[in-house]
């Protein structure tokens, strides 16, 4: 991989520093910083934990000075919550504390206007005399599950505990705090946990692409999502994304002109051409999303599944009528529901009472859970077979069962399964959260994973033949993963020149 | 309305019988027909309910017999459980007891090839001569939320009592059982109740388009949706469409050639060129759905709301991301994110401190209930505004308070708004149940949702100007309505030989 490691080794303070200080925490009420210090007691991080207020006060058990010299020891990373007039003076004496992480909490900086991009540009030139690198400023922080660290401003003691006692590999980096919320409050709902997270906001040091380049990485990270407004630098998040081995899961707002131009108005940044971004996605490997939805539902597949390596899919249904949309849906997402072989259909109808044995495999209502493991045994042992998506109303433990023994076979068996379950939302909430099932929410969220899972896989094999990755955009089997709002057609040329255009 | 009410009077029995035999309903282990009078007399259904069985036995307290002839008085609807060779013999007996209203729900007919097709045609001989009407075979039945009626089988009691304790006016008509099981299970993680549903099977007799025209004039239904996997008679469809005054929302399933073979396994239809339906729902009014989870999803706009009548929409939220996003949707789905004079602007400036008065509204993480309020009434009040689409991340109670009130003021100035809550899908079922916020789960299903409305409001209007419905489909509003699946240009001509071309 393409990675300099020099470069990275900075970055662990933000997710897992030594010591900390938070300025700007007091006991005022409705002050943001006092229930992350809160948090961090209650997590039991183990790093120290200091603020700075005017009384110099303690809070939650943090020690409280007045200012930052006073503060004793070594201190890896500052958290400035105090307001953009005085973030220029606070950073000098951060640079005085040798601390050489800050993330800078406040607004009012890029996103709002003449004055704001002055004091940024104070805080730049500060930054760049001391040699400390920041994220933000207008951010929300960042968090690493494993660690049981936060830097989250404003968020109740408690309120993601769930995801810090079961931390997983899914790392997050997200322009947008209230984005970020949202992933993190509907992980909560899913099988997957987090591992890191981080609101880059106004990105005026260190950007998504440094923070892609570090969690690449990163030995807690399986799976990183990103979600953007605008891209700062475009070369450099192709470089990358072109260096990750992992899932690269891109949702990017702003697409159409109207919708930038709101972009703008929040994250200070620039609007980028849609069609040369999805060249450039195409190019770098990254998979790109249609919706902020699939930055906390696609994940699953690639943390509880192996990848899709072809693209027949089976589907196994109990229900008809789910057969016939999950053939729609595979055929017009690129997927291919082979028609199985007489033989493979023979051996299908040796086994369990079915209504179809060709494709859609229809089981029926009345079938049992040991039936179900059989057929999705013939199914994965068969080289005719890449992958399944499963519409089952699960609702007999038999049947529960069944599908908690399928996933251990799909890792057996290095296939994947999508699984849907129609029926209510709750139920499908009922089947993750006390069965641990990865189960998808809507027949096209199910096919969608495949198809996802199946461009990662395009993706890798890619990048191990190397120099033939610029191909990929051309390759026709895609044409359902095209996102909303993008043109139909490729403008000729645009891959070589994409490089250019894109910054 | 171009309906004719003496062919619709009939249609009541399938949903409210003064009097129905349940054939094949016993005490045996799994009988399916045990749970059905169990929930008639759970649901206090105020109609006799008799039952056929070898026994003669009663069950759940509806009074057994061994032949129809035996059950005393006058029947209106009689329901048939038992195998599909002891049908034909049922039927004939039913002429004789002059039962005219007949469910079958026994599969194993056209559905299943020559045989299944044979028998199929015995009991289409029989129900002629002797005049009955039914619906299916292989189907599930019908209820009738408001009369407390039943006629599914299988189902166990109490399961769905939260719909029959609170009927809406939604009604369904589906060609799969499993669907309709779906939307009723959905139903109840919302804000909507349902009226009738039923599940029309291979509609040997009752088709689609019947049932269509039947809910069209039934004063409790107000929105019509349809699962279909295929269309029996195309004109008949079309003509029923176009008499309905109330929404006709479906979702049609087998639009690739291979989804329609899966359907013809088990509904027994024939496939339709999803290119001509497409044309054949602008032609006569149809709103159709992109997806299964639509059927379940859309109806809270019509019924929670009053329906768009422009395409000006104004996007309200406190996470500028959001406003990011929706902008972005309303320009791909057709809809004008319409930027507010300056007169607005500062009207709202004036109202409460906003981050971005243009729109998207960004009132910011800080705001009251009553400064939502303030700035909801002067948009309704605009005539600059068609509409509106909230993403506020509802916690505050103030908030919800606000959003509760939004909803009477959207019917009091006749203007919708769509309202989605950024948060955990828990979150999202946590305002509905507790607080009956018509609140969708994605940013897409918000503004699809407006699409929709403002698709049927230009169905109405088109109407109301006789005879310039043809036109409908190439108003280029409607370029984001696009069906998934369907191609992206019409044929020339189609318009005028649809007709032909359906069936």
């Amino acid at each position: 991989m393409n990675v300099k490691n020099t470069e990275s080794s900075y970055m662990s303070s933000f997710f897992n520093p030594g010591s900390l200080v938070i300025i700007g925490a007091s006991n005022a009420p409705g002050n943001l910083g006092a229930p992350m210090c809160h948090s961090l007691k209650k997590l039991g991080y183990e790093g120290n934990v200091f603020v700075v207020n005017r009384k110099g006060e303690e809070v939650h058990g943090c020690a409280g000075f007045v200012s930052i010299s006073e503060v004793p020891g070594k201190i890896e990373l500052a958290v400035i919550l105090t307001p953009a007039k005085t973030v220029p003076r606070i950073m000098r004496e951060c640079g005085e504390k040798r601390i050489s992480n800050v993330i800078i909490e406040t607004a009012g900086f890029g996103e709002l206007g003449e004055e704001g991009k002055e004091l940024q540009q104070e805080i730049d030139l500060t930054a760049r005399e001391y040699g400390i690198r920041f994220i933000g400023p207008n951010c929300i922080g960042s968090m690493d599950a494993h660690r049981r660290f936060t830097s989250f401003f404003g968020v109740k003691p408690g309120v993601f505990d769930e995801l810090f006692d079961n931390p997983g590999e899914t790392s997050i980096i997200t322009q947008s705090g209230g984005v970020g919320t949202l992933v993190l409050r509907s992980l909560m709902s899913d099988v997957v946990g987090f591992s890191k997270i981080v609101s880059i906001g106004n990105r005026a040091d260190i950007d998504e692409s440094d923070m892609l380049e570090y969690l690449a990485n990163d030995p807690l990270t399986g799976v990183i999502c990103m979600y953007l407004e605008n891209i700062g630098d475009g070369k450099k998040l192709m470089r990358a994304a072109s260096g990750s081995d992992k899932p690269v899961l891109v949702y990017k707002a702003g697409t159409t002109s109207q919708g930038a131009r709101a972009a703008s108005s929040h994250t200070a940044g620039m609007a980028n051409n849609n069609l040369v971004f999805e060249s450039a996605c195409r190019q770098a490997g990254i998979v790109r999303l249609k919706s902020v939805t699939e930055l906390y539902s696609m994940p699953k597949i690639f943390v509880s599944m192996p990848v899709l390596k072809g693209n027949r899919v089976v589907i196994v249904t109990n229900t008809g009528a789910f057969g016939t949309i999950l053939t729609d849906l595979l055929v017009n997402s690129g997927m291919n529901p082979v028609v199985l072989s007489d033989k493979m259909q023979a051996a299908i109808v040796n086994t369990a009472t079915v209504f179809n044995a060709a494709n859609p495999i229809d089981l029926g209502p009345g079938i049992d859970g040991e039936a179900f493991l059989s057929v999705f045994r013939l199914l994965l042992e068969s080289d005719e077979v890449d992958g399944l998506v499963l519409a089952i109303n699960v609702w007999q433990q038999s049947i529960i069962d069944a599908i908690i023994r399928l996933t251990d076979l799909c890792r057996e068996y290095g296939k994947p399964a999508a699984i849907y379950t129609p029926n209510s939302i709750e139920r499908v909430l009922h089947v993750r959260r006390n069965f641990g099932i990865p189960a998808f929410e809507t027949p096209e969220e199910a096919v969608r994973a495949l198809v996802v899972s199946h461009r990662y896989h395009v993706i890798q094999s890619k990048k191990s033949v190397n120099g033939s990755r610029n191909t990929m955009m051309r390759d026709k089997k895609f044409t359902g993963d095209k996102p909303v709002g993008a043109d139909d057609t490729m403008i000729p040329g645009m891959v070589e020149s994409v490089d250019q255009a894109i910054e």
